[in-house]
């Protein structure tokens, strides 16, 4: 959607709005982790973020990647910067069709900064000199599709002070098919509302928006108005000054400063605000908490899906996906980038998507080592996987190998029995509450257009141990509203499903057909088995191979089972946890610790080994290493209706 | 599906069934007769029905079309039945080609009636002598698709009186690959069960169907005795011969020998019976009346979805349709045959179906001008046509232009508020009630799977009088659930439907993706709306060109609207009607009349003729004769929104 298209609306609405500026870090984890905290500050509601593009062009194809992944992954309507001075035409070319597949439709058209030397701007060859000539390139090539935003300049750029000079350059940057002005950041309210009637005065009617530079410590403060030459109140200085060794004061006072001048923009009404991050979250956050204008995300106006929709173009149309990536969408994006059309209205039973390798970009676990020890410890018994579930499950941590985010509104509906499961040894790995029409504007569940309701069938994701999945199975079977899948690591799978996709989310809206953005199904499930116990791997391995740690998290991998249960009576709640009464695993304590043999192939408790034989139905047999005769005993419910089976020493 | 197949589902269920055979009738009129009476039939619920084959293959095209509408156009499970003595090999591979793309996985193989002449049967050239040769061929060149029948001569056949020998090629039919074996008719329990003791000592293992003739009169039943040379028992005749002369009591008494004969053959475990219906339907459902073994069709298992669906090859998967065609379902399949393929799981965004022409078979208004004015009279004004509607949903009429079958179930839950509205001169054309998550196995609004829910938006579509159309309109629009699209018969549209379909009945199974077979969209309206003018032109035309009938139904289809409108809140039952609230078309009572100008340019009421010029979006102007202020009014509600209106005198 095209920026002074959402002002406008958010104009004709009377509310104040904001956007985020970032720029491409130095590293791959820098990077990530900004990907993190775009998709964090995402929640605070920024009616689009920016990326710069890499200064003098040098990391230009790195702004191109994150313009790509802010959209396609994180769904952020974004718009990318762009300069011309110092790019060839081809690489502009390049850049264009790069956020066009993006599904990017908004483009800050720029001259470039001036490089250090101060030498007099020279287009490169083959290239642009002035702004206004990209301006007219990219509306000669792309038509209306792009909204094309240009810098204003209201105290004079670096190598221009006379500002009514500049206002004539940006006269020809708008008839030149400009639709709207981000200026420079500022800190004298007074100067900018004078430049904006001066601006208003020569005709020029397109939004204009101010940047805004939070203040995060003070040296940063006076380095950034040095070089950008603003003008710096007194009264901020004589409130800065004072307090300019203590970095918590400083951005404290710089914060009132910040949201007076806020204020005042608002007043004038100047109603969208563009936030220099700096890449970070807490200074802006401070000010735009202060201002309280940060809209209220849990409106459903927000949320076209249950999750949040891509924006490249590509997928434009998607709007089903597998249950099983809830908590981890861009490596579900990464595995399904590849596809020639994403699923739409349904998942569709000719659909035989492969998806991508797990050694794609974005898949494996995140984190160093360290990082991934400190956050989840070093497990030695069942019992402190367990306790990293519970906290997990009780907020008091916001990741697990297997969730990116901290688990949202909807598991608190059913929190208390996740912990409870959890606590008894039933790991879970996602799962959603039965609803039975709620509202589409309901606070929690609702989504999608107004006057709707929404639907969703109870859903339950949980690693099950060798002693208890026979049971379970059992049990599960015995419910004709329950279907299932369960697996293990070799990819042994056991469903009562009928063929074809499980709808588990759907909305019924006026003059629409059914919306039906949540799905379980086989080959989707197969492809997040291969991911969770990758995962599983993933985090043993951040702990060294002789480790205890590595050893008890290897051993749930080589013997646990991922099971996922559909209650599809949505008029039922709660149908699912009953399945659990009274199991319980046993030992849960007890110390596991490697044998001694580092290859990892040992196992617990001391139970002779035994190997089971599946006679699968296409005929090739599946040797799977039975551990324990609880383990045996489940892998025979799994071959429950098989051709054969044959117990081995 | 297979009838073997269904026979051992049945027999597994232990209950009896039974099926029905046709022949081609010699007359076009004839053949729609009886393609009604067969959907009518399939409300007794046979296992399947058949097809004879056209003696001498003189019919043999009309077999092939008749089993091709049964299938693709009525969902009826058809067998064909094929001869070869008579046929070219190339005509056997068309016809058999045609089966196979009508759906059909059923064929009779027979050798040919004996000629008249009786002379030595020959093969044709390049065909085949016996039937054992044809079920050959069949298996060879489509393997296991069809299910292959053959026929049982219990009493001999009339070139060949030796039953062993009989038998003996019976077996060889089946070595051939024959799956069952249907018989020739008799009237001698005995005889038959005894043969088909031979039959199974001769180790032949497929299911045997007895062939029932029900005794329509004495004459015919004579004739067919003395031609099959069947023997019948000396109860049978002194039972019918004192009756010989009275039509009424043979067929009570005959009824009651078929049945006695029926349940012997039931008790003897012979539990599927094939009634030759000689296409008649009184004698055979007088049979399975007195045996009870009707099944209760009102079990939603007998109903996959809302409409029974199309059993052609190419429609196999489909399960979407508008919901205009409900009361027409052959005139929505003749409509769509051409379509590549056929909506399901949802309608989608992208196709823009082309409908067929309205001059295609099964189109337009079935039956004779005669026909017509008896059913529906000879209308001379709005309260005349508005009695008949209230006849139709008063069940005292079983069709109107627009709707082939009486009203269902469903509408009898709205009957009054139907009946009222028909009363005022709203002219109710097809209707739903909402239904807010019924078991999947109810009654009534039950389809599909078990343990599933099912759902209704309200549906109303309504021929509105121009003195009302504004109004009715306004009252809509205030209302955020109502959809709803209005059109005249130049098709001028005026909705407020967003773009694409609007799923309008929908159900939410275990393990499922959300069904939605009944939509409303705009494209299938336009083309329904063709499709209701022009039935309500041919119903006209059933009138002389000047008779008042032929006017009053032209000025109705001139001047008034079809609107449909659905509720889109489906928890709120009975919202539709409401909005009809104090209004009455006036002045019903008073007989309309041609101004003497027969070709039908006249208007009525005497009120000035004035041209409404609709600017239309396109640029172009379409030019309504306005016949009242009330139209002119209406005419302009339809224009709101369009770019300009200008009136003229």
């Amino acid at each position: 959607m095209h920026i002074s298209q959402k002002l406008a609306q958010a104009r004709a609405e009377g509310k104040p709005t904001f956007s985020f500026e970032f720029f491409p870090p130095k590293t791959a984890q820098g990077v990530q982790n900004l990907y993190d905290r775009m998709d964090r500050m995402h929640g605070l509601g920024p009616l689009f973020i920016d990326i710069t593009w890499g200064a003098g062009g040098r990391h230009s194809q790195l702004t191109c990647e994150m313009v790509k992944v802010a959209q396609a992954v994180y769904g952020l309507e974004t718009c990318m910067h762009l300069t011309c001075t110092d790019m060839e035409k081809t690489k502009l070319d390049d850049a264009l069709k790069e956020a066009y597949n993006a599904g990017c439709t908004n483009i800050l058209a720029l001259r470039g900064d001036p490089p250090r030397e101060r030498e007099k701007w020279e287009a490169t060859a083959g290239g642009f000199r002035y702004a206004k000539d990209l301006v007219k390139y990219i509306r000669d090539r792309y038509g209306n599709h792009f909204d094309i935003g240009v810098a204003g300049y209201s105290e004079g750029c670096e190598d221009n002070g006379d500002v009514d000079l500049l206002i004539d350059h940006l006269k020809e940057k708008v008839d030149a098919g400009a639709t709207f002005i981000v200026t420079q950041m500022f800190y004298d309210t007074d100067l900018f509302l004078e430049w904006v009637r001066k601006v208003r005065a020569k005709g020029i009617d397109i939004p204009i928006i101010p940047g805004i530079m939070p203040i995060h410590t003070y040296a940063a403060f006076m380095r950034r108005a040095n070089w950008t030459k603003c003008h710096i109140p007194e009264h901020w200085m004589k409130a800065l000054e004072p307090v300019k060794n203590d970095d918590v004061a400083v951005r404290e006072v710089g914060k009132d400063l910040v949201v007076d001048m806020c204020r005042k923009l608002i007043d004038a009404g100047i109603l969208h605000l563009h936030f220099y991050t700096m890449n970070l979250a807490q200074a802006t956050r401070m000010v735009l908490e202060d201002l309280d204008i940060v809209p209220d995300l849990e409106s459903p106006l927000e949320r076209p899906l249950p999750w949040r929709p891509s924006l490249a173009l590509n997928r434009r149309d998607e709007n089903v996906r597998p249950i099983f990536w809830r908590n981890r969408k861009a490596s579900y994006v990464a595995r399904t980038q590849d596809w020639d059309e994403f699923p739409n209205g349904r998942w569709g039973d000719a659909r035989s998507p492969a998806f991508g390798e797990l050694d794609a970009y974005g898949v494996g676990l995140k984190g160093t080592n360290e990082q991934n020890i400190k956050l989840w410890g070093a497990p030695t018994s069942i019992k402190d996987i367990s306790d990293l579930f519970v906290r997990y499950m009780s907020k008091q941590l916001d990741s697990l190998p297997w969730s990116e985010q901290p688990i949202d509104k909807e598991a608190e509906l059913i929190q208390q029995e996740l912990i409870d499961l959890n606590k008894r040894g039933f790991l879970t790995i996602n799962s959603q509450p039965a609803v039975n029409g709620a509202k589409s504007s309901d606070l929690v569940f609702g989504w999608g257009p107004r006057n709707g309701y929404v639907y969703q069938k109870a859903y339950l994701e949980v690693f099950v141990s060798p002693e208890h999945i026979a049971e379970l199975i059992t049990r599960i079977e015995r419910d004709p509203d329950l279907t299932y899948y369960a697996v293990n690591k070799d990819g042994d799978l056991k469903t009562n499903s009928p063929d074809g996709p499980n709808a588990v989310t759907w909305g019924v809206f006026p003059g629409k057909e059914i919306v039906q953005p949540t799905i379980v199904e086989t080959v989707s499930f197969l492809a997040w088995k291969d991911e969770f116990y990758r995962l599983g791997q993933d985090w043993a391995n951040c702990h060294s191979s002789v480790s205890p740690s590595r050893y008890v998290i290897e051993d749930l991998m080589d013997t646990w089972y991922l099971v996922n249960i559909v209650h599809n009576d949505f008029m039922v709640t709660h149908g699912i946890f009953q399945l659990f009464d009274g199991l319980q695993v046993e030992d849960m304590e007890k110390p596991m610790h490697t044998t001694g043999t580092p290859n990892g192939d040992a196992h617990a408790n001391g139970t002779t080994e035994k190997t089971v034989e599946l006679n699968g139905s296409n005929g090739e047999k599946t040797k799977i290493e039975v551990a324990s005769d609880a383990l045996k005993s489940a892998a025979s419910a799994l071959t429950n209706g098989l051709n054969g089976l044959k117990v081995s020493n």
